[in-house]
């Protein structure tokens, strides 16, 4: 019998947004993986075994995973969002690559999910519109001028930024750092977006400026997006505003 | 009563990626407006009006839509991928910000979905597991100067990069201008994904070399993903390869 493993995007944590692609994935597995807030999203099946692991162990879960596919298992792991964007399905790549050549004969196979950047996005308009980039500020694995790097050539070149992982425990400046550092490149007026916890229980979005963005409005749940030159606010009398960058951009210098 | 309209976001095609957000959102609406391919992946439903119209009318179709909207109707718009994603959700908010007044106070809801960049990963690996940029090629709405400023811009701070509308009939030297001004930055080996109407009939995925890329064998349904320095191939015995880019990097000038 050969094993499969599967590396499966549960969306933002809301079961509207599971697809029915994602729903079979978990339903056909025989053992499950995942770091625990994500594994108690899905519905207990009996005779499907729950393998809960911590937030920073990847490495292994991934390697624990394919260890029980290689045996023959039919294996899901689990990941937040979409599984291909900062999060598990690297993790399993590498895995794949230096493991053991039982793993690289394995059946594996990737179901996308929607990435926490689309979910803030629909909740505000389309501050995805047109050009952007996704950024991870977590500085664990790639050097913080590295980070810096990316956000001068992205703000000075007119790519709207989806940051990620802005804050940690472990991380309480960088997102600081990274607000100033856009500040030198784009006017004040340039819309933020925080998204908190979107698709799960105490969502919060908040539109503000970069001027008066405040680094101590993010954490570990929060996505946040900042607008490119292009990008605009629509108020809305009685209604929540707009946030939108136009199909059209006519900036060629900053 | 009060008219709503809903963006609504149908992934790459096949219903195996259309969330229940989406499925809902199309059962509830009373008309449903898009470009007629996009409508056609939709079942028919009595009592529904459909309005189909052609791929470049996007403002005058979200203003058809908004207007039957402010007449009372539950009205949705279909967008393929994610409609916040070089799609609806931005032409929406457009004639929203300079409509009448009975749009702005209308409600108005975006629905995610899966966006083809993100299928088409998910179809080789984890080509976006790390920092990357979203790109589209099309000169129509900007000068190709400002293209070609972000291609620099994103390859030189090391972006995987994912190519919108590489192609068209209209503009049929963008692609293979881009490929040559990435391998200015890029060294030969970096590893390129076509993805050709994935999640449809006639899905065909290649992978492929920055220095063997060919700007022939991308079409308007094609999405292109450029690698990073950073990004790997894992050939595999009787199996097709993987591509990914890994959590960790550590290069900070390329």
């Amino acid at each position: 019998m050969s094993g499969t493993l599967t590396v499966v995007g549960l969306g933002p944590g809301d079961p509207r947004y599971l697809t029915p692609e994602a729903n079979a994935a978990l339903t056909n597995a025989q053992a499950l993986y995942g770091y625990g807030p994500y594994l108690d999203r899905v519905p207990a099946r009996a005779g499907q075994t729950r393998h809960a692991s911590d937030n920073r162990e990847e490495r292994a879960r991934a390697a624990a995973a394919l260890n029980q596919a290689a045996q023959g298992a039919h294996v899901a792991i689990v990941s937040g969002g979409d599984p291909g964007v900062f999060a598990m399905a690297a993790a399993v790549c590498e895995e794949i690559e230096y493991g053991p050549e039982s793993w690289r004969v394995l059946d594996v196979a990737f179901v996308p999910g929607i990435t926490a950047m689309l979910a803030v996005a629909a909740r505000i308009g389309a501050p995805l519109g047109h050009d952007f980039c996704a950024l991870s500020l977590s500085d664990n694995l790639k050097p913080w001028e590295l980070i810096e790097r990316r956000l001068d050539a992205a703000a000075g070149a007119g790519f709207v930024i989806a940051l990620h992982n802005p804050v940690s425990r472990a991380r309480p400046w960088q997102f600081g750092n990274a607000l100033a550092l856009l500040r030198r490149h784009l006017p004040p007026a340039t819309p933020v977006v925080f998204g908190r916890a979107v698709g799960r229980p105490g969502e919060r979005v908040e539109v503000t400026t970069l001027g008066a963005a405040d680094g101590k409005n993010a954490d570990m749940a929060t996505l946040v997006i900042v607008g490119s030159r292009e990008t605009r606010i629509i108020a809305r009398p009685g209604k929540s505003a707009l946030v939108y960058t136009p199909r059209a951009a006519v900036e060629v210098n900053a």
